[in-house]
């Protein structure tokens, strides 16, 4: 996603900025050592994610690999990793390999990267409750097993090295397990979340009978009747949109923390969708992008983090961390680079509060390279890189300087929730999600007829449907190999990006199970 | 509209939070002398804004005064301020006093505050092109005057004191005149706004033909083409946009400037609507509100800015600048406040970061009031205030503390632009501005309710129309005094705050002119 396309080509002064090294001299592909234990959770429908090219207990440097539910052999690996043919992958066995006869497809890239920097996951997790220290819960529920399932979809889209996009999409979902766990007891009760817990207990075991004092007996007891003059109501659906905020930290820490030992390059844009307790929870942070088609309607259920959206809030950190932009960079906005001549000249810019342009003087300390430039997919923070949140990236640095741009990056996603149980849904419905090289030639209209098109060519109860249309999504915007280059129906240039795309019904056949 | 009521009640530990002595103490209701001249401009259909009581320039003490447009008698101006009859004022020739037959309807709040602290303003406004400061213009055009004309509506809602809410309504427009000054020129022109000016010149006056030297000619007869790898087209929409920010920017300067010596005690939301070349620009900062009722739809032309709508923002701000908070106020959100004794336990938070909400060990420093605290109207900022943008308030602290509430406000407004030309509009479509009072009993469907019915029962010729409709929004609004308070026809509290509303036709007879 962040390719050398993606990195200005732009003479700055001392900085020098140019074709990243990042992305030409570190290592890309290589898949992470399942060596650090993995949080506490149970993965349902799983097999050892492999490369299809070995074990990945000891793999070969810049192993490539591919998402295990697709269970490529070797030879269908290397057709997978070849820039010339660009063939399409889909789990081979569609009809059982994925829940809720989910479709899925994926494409590598044009020749951009080496291999194939998207992953994908999808699971289903059980959370299983924590066991309490003081053993409260087996005394209450006997030996019996306390919890509940969440299903789980997720696309990454790295950059720089495939190292982070591996990692997250082998342990993020197990991050947010281990974050539900703390609330398996709470989610389950339909009466409000308690605003305070005992003393050493963890969510979710707050057990009144148990307690060992009048004091946190009262406390639980009855903190869910407002006690005090202003206290906020603070819902289930918080408390989960809470775990997952807080499982993409984690997921960035545990990057952080291995990305020496484990040989973690580079970053990824991270989009997941949850399945909880009758609502879909859609998290994202980065540019891939995820949408509901409903009876024909479109339903936005994320939105992209770039420089351009992200301006203002990056401009504000700026203003008021100035030593993160290292002498080099200016917290302002120009519409283009200023020239030396142009000192004391008026020149159109924009700062944090604003969102519509002024002219300024032009004064010494603007010559200095925007924090934010560039437009639309050129759009560059600190002119390195087009994202502005995602995972990994604690390394990179603006090129041949010490700035890091990770101060400026956000791991936190924003989740969106969408509520299954308020429509009937029939089975063309679906949500779609797909990583940028979607979405950079195909909009959310044409995705949605491609949707609708090839759906009514299939019965409704014919799990293979949503299949094809994260086949026929990824074909269309591929494009065809022609002498120009990868070329869309409309003999406009395909995406020369990977491609996947997740298919998953909302009212298809087996869902909610 | 920060009255006592909305100032919170409650013991903070060492910062003793209580009613405000601000809203207690201060003088209220003392009009601005004029004495500070103005900023260049022209108003029209304008007479001298005075009290009522007197001329304006050397006013008594605390002397109430209210729109000039409104035109009061003396007789008038005690009515206006009986805070038990609470009448409801509209411009007594509503025919010809306000552009576009715009109607207008005003009343004092039921006793929160000593005199009505709503201020409200119309005009039409001519921007005479600022003189080149090399003489260009008038050797290029003679002595023609060269500008534009822009339309004007805005509310001000003052709270502490009236002084700022009528320093603003006072000169506010003459800030936005200002701006555009620079621009007239270059608005007139439909080719894009040029990136860059030449020395020494204004935005505007850049005569390509009068340049004094080749560089300069060459920089602004090719600016507007582009000549750089990377250049940001910007509209002219964007520059009108950022005008008016600046505009906001500047009077927020001049009453810091001016408080002590004008004696402009408070601050105030201010709401505008600015008419220019076929458009709409409608800047809110504060919680006034504007919709649009066009056909019967409704059409949002802002949004209010709270601590809780605008928690994010000013969380981080507080992280980033913990000086800020004076070691009394921690930048984390609790549900409620933590009592000492709960040290150890698990509350429910959240941070800059978060939307949802999660659990933590409470700590010591968690002890500290939370920076934003409460819900819905209730909700404040430090404690002190429920609003997070407008002008004014420059010597805001925290009660009985040094803490400053000024570097969280912010003075900028969200300017929305509605298009009047891309639809053909009639005579029951209208822009409605209304001040927090109307808004807190009636939503946006009764507002448009009230509209319809009312404008239904009246020729759509007649201009009385609007103020009829801006009357009757008042009325209900405020509701009729009973045993038991102001009380609205479904029995439910009426509004006790002061209540302005402007309605504003945009297919009525005389409209674009």
């Amino acid at each position: 996603m962040l390719s050398r396309s993606r990195w200005l080509c732009w003479n700055l002064g001392a900085i020098q900025l140019g074709n990243s090294p990042v992305g030409k001299t570190r290592a890309q592909g290589q898949p992470v050592p399942l060596s650090a234990p993995p949080p506490a959770g149970k993965r349902l429908s799983q097999k050892p994610r492999g490369s299809g090219a070995g074990a990945r207990g000891s793999p070969p440097p810049a192993a490539f690999c591919r998402p295990a539910f697709l269970q490529l052999t070797p030879e269908e690996l290397r057709r997978a990793d070849d820039h010339t043919g660009r063939a399409v992958q889909s789990p081979r066995d569609g009809r059982r390999r994925l829940p809720w006869s989910t479709g899925y497809a994926e494409v590598i890239n044009a020749g951009k990267s080496q291999h194939n920097e998207d992953q994908a996951c999808c699971e289903v997790v059980f959370v299983e409750q924590r066991p309490s220290p003081r053993g409260w819960l087996s005394s209450r529920e006997g030996s019996g097993e306390k919890g509940f399932y969440f299903h789980y979809w997720a696309l990454f889209d790295g950059h720089a090295g495939s190292g982070a996009a591996v990692m997250a999409s082998e342990r993020l979902h197990l991050h947010i397990c281990e974050q539900l766990r703390e609330l398996v007891e709470i989610l389950q009760d339909p009466s409000p979340p308690p605003i305070c817990l005992p003393h050493d207990t963890q969510a979710g075991s707050a057990d009144p009978n148990q307690m060992s004092n009048a004091e946190d007996r009262g406390e639980v007891l009855n903190d869910a009747v407002p006690r005090f003059h202003l206290e906020k109501a603070v819902s289930h659906e918080s408390l989960v949109i809470g775990a997952i905020e807080n499982a993409f930290k984690h997921m960035d820490e545990q990057i952080e923390r291995e990305r020496a030992s484990q040989h973690l390059p580079g970053g990824c844009c991270a989009l997941a969708a949850i399945y909880l307790m009758g609502k879909f929870y859609v998290a994202n942070a980065g540019d891939s992008r995820a949408i509901i088609i409903r009876n024909g309607e479109i339903i936005p259920m994320s939105r992209e983090f770039t420089p351009e959206t992200e301006r203002q809030r990056l401009q504000f950190l700026a203003l008021l961390r100035p030593e993160l932009l290292g002498k080099e960079f200016t917290h302002l906005e120009f519409p283009r680079r200023i020239q030396p001549k142009e000192l004391g000249k008026k020149m159109l810019y924009r700062d944090q509060n604003m969102n519509g342009w002024a002219y300024k003087k032009i004064e010494e300390d603007d010559l200095k390279f925007p924090l934010i430039f560039g437009e639309g997919k050129k759009a560059r923070m600190m002119a390195t890189i087009g994202v502005t949140r995602g995972l990994g990236d604690h390394d990179l640095k603006v090129f041949s300087s010490n700035i890091h741009i990770k101060p400026f990056l956000s791991c936190f996603p924003e989740v969106r929730v969408y509520d299954l149980t308020q429509y009937e849904h029939c089975p063309d419905d679906v949500l779609v999600l797909g990583t940028d090289g979607l979405w950079d030639v195909t909009n959310d209209k044409e995705v949605a007829g491609v949707v609708m098109e090839v759906l009514t060519s299939y019965e409704p109860n014919d799990p293979c449907r949503y299949t094809m249309v994260a086949q026929e999504l990824v074909v269309r915007s591929r494009g065809v190999l022609k002498e120009r280059g990868w070329r869309l129906a409309n003999d406009k240039l395909g995406s020369g990006d990977d491609i996947s795309v997740f298919v998953i019904p909302l009212g298809g056949p087996g869902n909610y199970t």
